[in-house]
């Protein structure tokens, strides 16, 4: 990573290197913000960015969207895939897609490229792989006009991931937050111990496990169950484990105790959102809710 | 079915007829009982066939137990089984365990049988599938005067609820009461229309679908999602699918909604109890606890 | 009380005597309903007794109107009230209003007197005190036609309470129901034994004990906190002691306990409608809700 | 305030003069440490001082307790109460005793000090003023020897909170934290623009306002509600005013609406604990318990 500071205060060609792949093929953007230095902050950097594509004509960006990497190719040739697109389709679980999964992910870009003349492009990142397909298939409907400016808003999103992961410092509200906490009412204290998993669910393959943790002294996890980037947009369950919690603390319970492992599903609709799921307890309740 | 009037008014020999499969093979029973009549109740009766069996004596008890029907039974041969314990075992879902689970239950019922020389016997109404695996474990390591209580115990429950199967009127306490209620506290109202299923939990299978209802204006099921039989004692799951109802009265949801398909899962320990399992929503909390 | 089947088969005369109370100085309105018999139901015979009000014509309306009761007469002459009139401003604290109360109901009256020419009536069984005050106020504002309306209306709630006092069998809807429910998350049962006690709060004077009760082994009142007549409109408080409750089953509590005397401000608005308010507990605690 | 590091490098003259009123006339209890210097955080100087109490002896003990000044002391001679004293009494409300209050309180101190023969000491900021009381009566039950502690023990706490006002720092956990949180479960969304009012109970004397706050976007209050100070032993009432917040968003409601003005009554029961007392809120519901 590189700092603010050295991008402001580096060569020109020192700050095109570094930003040469905010935008995928893309050198030319950094070029035409090189003269704005030095940016107040890398969310101002992040605009410069922006304002270069939109300044660049149709034709040069038809150029980007056109020359944007295939979602989940088959063939994976040299040169078509950068490293950030690479990590970031393995990331979106891109990279183990069924047999059935594949072709009907195949299907529905070979009919994008029928219909727009470029391929699906989508900031993954911000996506669970039921909303991957989901996207694909309104984005199909789409009258061309209005598609085009979606293909370019989601390289904008792509590019501002990149930059926070290429710049030192602050996320430019482009990352997410989901955290839990459980309170044990029995007892009127935070639940320590509780083993909380958070799985991603999807309708067209098994759930997938995206955390695990268990509640620390404060019914917390320590890291966030997601932080640091965005929430993809799908559906999770959460569970946890409380039985054993209550029977080490010798209240009494029946056999099979009335409540055990407690599943919480939930939607996430807003990549960047702060979600806070928690728990409240009792061996024989329990209450859910978005919290802040 | 026949009612406690007639039982008690009737000849003698009715009396040993109606009542002659309520013990399987214990014609014997009734007749024990047939002096003590007239009987206020249908509990009392119970009671009444229950001493006869306890002042019988060890031998005729041991034949009792050991003339028990098997479980499970591969080849159910003509007159093994007589059609009360048919229905009961196909109720149990005993009829459609896997391959593995025949296996395994048949390894449990021949230990069982080594150990103590008679068949294992468990009121099967009382249990849902894993727990009559978990009940043949733990009662392998009994001492056998404790597990020859135990098996007589078991006789007089499957007695209680034949008893109740057979006369008019009153449960007796066999049956047991499971119901939900749905209050949409968004609005302050019922939840009316809320489709709601039952599913039994197996550690060793799929989940079992017991009961299937929709929410009426009281945000009710119509028929508890259980009643008028034991509550076999299994972790179960509700499903409450309360997107759509949200949706229908035009309230703002997220896409995919933060609430859509409610998961609560619970353990029933007494077949006889009453458990109300309410659910409260907004569109962004629940709670549900063990209500009354 | 009389029957509908006494009303339906007795004389011409009897009808006319035993409903000649139900409008205030009224006789002729039952007089004018008598044709119609038999009456299917109570809700009929109400019906019928409205129409004819409402077919008698504005000046014999006005008559009605002008010849109703003052509420909270400092005279009390004779004849001027009628015992029915007289119980139900008993029932609604009239009698028991403060010196400065009286002085504002006073000039409430006198502003409605003149400017409708009438007096200002009000089914004060649906009202508690500070809705009286405050629907005096509100209806001031009212044209005079639209408030002429508004006071046959109110007569003819009056009448459809009276007839249910009258008439043996159902409430046809004009009464409501408030009732609560106490469970104990902690236990998982409800919650026994909780004293439990409703005060009607009011902006002018100081709360007013309207029911008291202590919980039974269902976490219920044996009766509704208000059953049988109208939820008269107030805001209202429910006190909880659960402090005692938890202490008596050695569960740990701090002392203070953190959870004592729990107040429940509501305010009802619909006096026929159905309110359950529970309340569920734990020492560390609770939640309330509008059930149903 | 003082640093640690201005008391263990300036001169012990300097050191003895800053803490000479630690201990209320207990200049010597500063000399005894001086020589233990440096310390390396100020609990470590806190235990020093406390240590040097212990050692001291019962005679010097015995002199530290008498010379401590009265409690609510009508006469408030000169010389008798130092500033730290006065301050601590005025928080605690002891200057706004009634005269029954009054009368009361000078019952007991006397009935004290016939006992035990020195002055009623307690560490006022920890109690509120029902707290003060129960403690006199509950400690005049004590045997000298335990009373005897007891009186150091608080002289000891008086001296931590003293301690913790004149050096720069950390709290040594001598104080505690009270804050609520009110969340919106209608909308999913923090509760921005309640009014919040915090009360102190008492069974002798009207409620005394405490605190008030408006909530932020965050459903939170800016400060904590307590702060910065031990939590005073007593009963509390919070108030939330949610109906304008339901109306202002247009929100169904009834007149008068289900829920307006939300009271909490809850008990604080350690000064240095910490209590978090959420609300969650629609317009037909609200929970709260004891969270962290």
């Amino acid at each position: 990573m590189i700092s603010l500071d050295a991008l402001n205060e580096g060569s020109a060609d020192d700050f095109v290197e570094a930003l040469s792949q905010i935008y995928e093929h893309g050198r030319w953007v950094a070029e035409a913000a090189v003269a704005d230095r030095p940016f107040p902050s890398v969310a101002a950097l992040a605009t410069a960015l922006r304002s270069a594509v939109a300044a660049a004509g149709e034709q040069a960006q038809m150029v980007l969207v056109a020359g944007h990497p295939d979602l989940a190719d088959k063939t994976g040739g040299a040169g078509a895939l950068t490293g950030e697109s690479r990590s970031e389709q393995v990331g979106a679980g891109l990279d183990r897609l069924s047999e059935d999964e594949l072709a009907e992910f195949h299907r529905l870009k070979d009919a994008y490229r029928s219909k727009f003349g470029y391929p699906f492009i989508i900031c993954v990142r911000r996506h669970g792989r039921d909303s991957i397909f989901n996207s694909a298939e309104a984005r199909l409907e789409n009258e061309p006009d209005r598609e085009f400016e979606t293909a370019l808003a989601e390289i904008n999103r792509i590019a501002a991931l990149r930059l926070a992961d290429t710049v030192e410092g602050a996320d430019m509200g482009v990352h997410g937050h989901l955290s839990t906490h459980v309170l044990d009412s029995h007892s009127g204290k935070p639940a320590k111990g509780i083993p909380v998993r958070l799985l991603e669910l999807s309708s067209r393959s098994h759930p997938r496990l995206v955390a695990e943790a268990i509640t620390n002294q404060d019914g917390r996890t320590g890291e966030p169950l997601i932080g640091g980037r965005p929430l993809p947009i799908a559906r999770y369950e959460l569970h946890f484990r409380i039985g054993a919690y209550f029977a080490e603390r010798n209240v009494p319970l029946a056999d099979p105790p009335f409540l055990d492992e407690i599943p919480i599903r939930f939607g996430i609709a807003v990549p960047e959102g702060r979600y806070h799921v928690p728990l409240l307890i009792t061996p024989w309740s329990y209450s859910t809710y978005r919290g802040s």
